[in-house]
């Protein structure tokens, strides 16, 4: 038995494929996990605040040094992080805003990437003082983008820092098991997207079963 | 003359080493061009809106088809884009926030990056359909890290998705004189950080006598 946080971040609602092929992931995995739970978390149209400078004082400050105006700063951010460690199984919805994340998701990210809990900094160790919190966690993102060709080296690769930053932020606290599913081509000829999401809906079919 | 952009996206107040930066940057190019004009935008302590799904509707739709409420959801974009537009030089200090930029400057992205303001679509040209539409912007961007080591080959510089992604958001829309300042190690020792600001510093005179 597992628990699944499914997080979707589109600003769009019906129109979203990102959150449509999510909803389809997080259903497909009901069905054949009956026992495994869910939380479901919507960045997108509630959008989490963005960081503030009361935010990175508490951080930074121990927690025995922590006054109640800096418990408060980060509430927010500790109620996100509990929610996140208490899910083996991440399905998240995170469209392609200007070759990377929208802003709705960069503030979730900002939120949950933190001193003394997702990650810890030793300064003993020079060479590599990063540590990441979190292990364990398996994530499926599934991504919606105007256009295609963002793979390495196929026409837009180099302008691509969407699903490589997502590694580069989730790595960096100890997520590294990610699968991506794109659906591609919103902005271009219905034919094309039609194509891209049946296949993105046969590759969350296999995800699945697997 | 010339018209100067000075915008500011960190979360802190004094103790912001980017905020420093620019407004030294600002004042030494005033004292050096006392006919230039300066317009003060702070993304950092007043966020602008994340883009939602009336924004695109509205963005999308041809401005002889929109109603006053498609307008209204762009009318800060617009207002953004319009100041953009009116300043040929951009003075922009940008904290790294998890290897990118902050949240609050990912929603001015996403506010000023628009089809049909910024950018054009031209379906006829399947090989090279996006088109920047501003141009002979030059850009200063200031930055603020926590450590070092994040140009290409260093240490971090897999990971760094913050002057990378710029220079492809901004040069997206046609900015692609960008010069940056990095101010590091904040996170680190205070005098690595010192000499970090003394370098910055010593590169602003340079950047503003040129």
């Amino acid at each position: 038995m597992a628990h699944l946080l499914h997080i979707d971040s589109s600003p769009r609602g019906d129109r979203s494929h990102s959150r449509r092929i999510t909803r389809e992931f997080v259903e497909a995995w009901q069905q054949a996990h009956p026992a495994d739970t869910v939380t479901y978390r919507d960045v997108g149209r509630q959008p989490v605040p963005h960081v503030d400078e009361p935010w990175i004082v508490a951080a930074y400050t121990p927690p025995e040094q922590r006054s109640p105006e800096l418990w408060e700063a980060i509430r927010e951010s500790d109620r996100l992080i509990d929610e996140l460690i208490a899910a083996e199984i991440l399905v998240v919805g995170v469209p392609m805003y200007n070759f990377s994340v929208p802003s709705t998701f960069k503030a979730y990210i900002d939120q949950i990437v933190r001193v003394g809990r997702t990650f810890a900094i030793d300064h003993e160790d020079a060479e590599d003082p990063y540590k990441p919190l979190l292990k364990g966690k398996k994530m499926f993102v599934i991504t919606a983008r105007g256009a295609s060709g963002f793979g390495p080296g196929e026409r837009y690769g180099h302008m691509n820092h969407q699903d490589p930053y997502l590694r580069v932020a989730f790595g960096f606290i100890g997520i590294t098991d990610i699968t991506f599913v794109h659906v591609q081509n919103d902005e271009h000829s219905s034919e094309s997207l039609a194509a891209s999401i049946a296949a993105a809906q046969a590759q969350v079919a296999q995800l699945v079963a697997a």
